[in-house]
């Protein structure tokens, strides 16, 4: 599992991590496994863990007063997981972030996250990238919410992330572009048809 | 206008800048005063400055096929404008931002952010408490753009941003939000009868 995550800090910050330098990346992530279904965040809670996907897919969601869920977040492979929010500032949570699949994990804790900082200059350059390349996507993503008709925001989805159709069930692909299955079902038959 | 720069960066980052230290950020950022209407980057340019806004109000927005705006982000003072991908990828913008009020700011360009990170320790810091924040409220924003009602959204920008609702005319509200301005206008009535 080291393997994939060491393969990954490298290419996103097109570098060579040295091997005294990535010892404190294996101090500071343990592995851990779960399985389809399981929770690695309840609502309420803080988020005590980010993780790294090795395998699998996880989301992160809101459930409303109604009952409904809205998927704010997917993850698969090389994506991060975790609250932002209540992992950095340890408030209660607003989201659940559970497992689509059966999952492989890097999970690390703030504290952990702290000392790498200190430790390895390439985790911050790292951290630069992702928050960079995170801010990007956000603004992209508002950007399709607020202005694209539903039929641009799938067509969007399969030209950007066309591993999340294969990999989520098409409720929870609704769910994430603010969709009701209904339509999202009627639009895929259209964009098929073309 | 300086001066407001640094009691910025002195109360972001709960530090105090030293004078040598800030002689940095003057040569960093230079005055630039624009007026209600004025371009700050059109679709198709590089976006070749961030700017700090100490007064006035700005929009980022994008233009769609059949010629309707989409407002992705507002600015008012102590908030930054600029296309950041296109600022730091140097690709073509695929946004317009304008002034919405004469505005007085500073700005800077990416040679200069960079130098400015090799030279202020501080400022990394100011950058690592903004990509976080921003992270946070892009995140915010997605939720309630996908699982919102078009009251809920409201609400949530009158608690959220309240000042916006008077620097902004209607019709850039309802674009922000992804709202007609006919159903923004049903909206604002029902809730100030409540």
């Amino acid at each position: 599992m080291y393997d994939v995550f060491r393969k990954y800090i490298n290419e996103v910050t097109s570098s060579i991590i040295p091997d005294d330098e990535f010892k404190h990346y294996e101090e500071a992530f343990a592995k851990k496994t779960m399985k389809k279904k399981q929770f690695f965040l309840h609502e309420g809670s803080v988020c005590k863990y980010a993780a790294f996907i090795v395998k699998g897919a996880m989301r992160l969601y809101s459930i409303d007063e109604k009952g409904h869920e809205h998927i704010v977040r997917f993850g698969i492979e090389s994506w991060w997981m975790t609250d932002r929010e209540s992992f950095q500032m340890l408030t209660p949570s607003r989201y659940n972030i559970d497992a689509v699949e059966d999952c492989e994990l890097l999970v690390t804790t703030s504290e952990a996250v702290a000392r790498l900082k200190d430790r390895s200059p390439l985790f911050l350059k790292l951290m630069q990238i992702l928050d960079q390349n995170s801010y990007i996507a956000s603004q992209h993503r508002i950007e399709s919410t607020i202005s694209y008709t539903a039929e641009e925001k799938f067509m969007q989805l399969m030209n950007t992330y066309p591993a999340f159709l294969h990999r989520f069930p098409q409720n929870m692909i609704a769910s994430y572009l603010g969709l009701t299955p209904e339509t999202l079902s009627r639009i895929r038959k259209q964009v098929l048809l073309k």
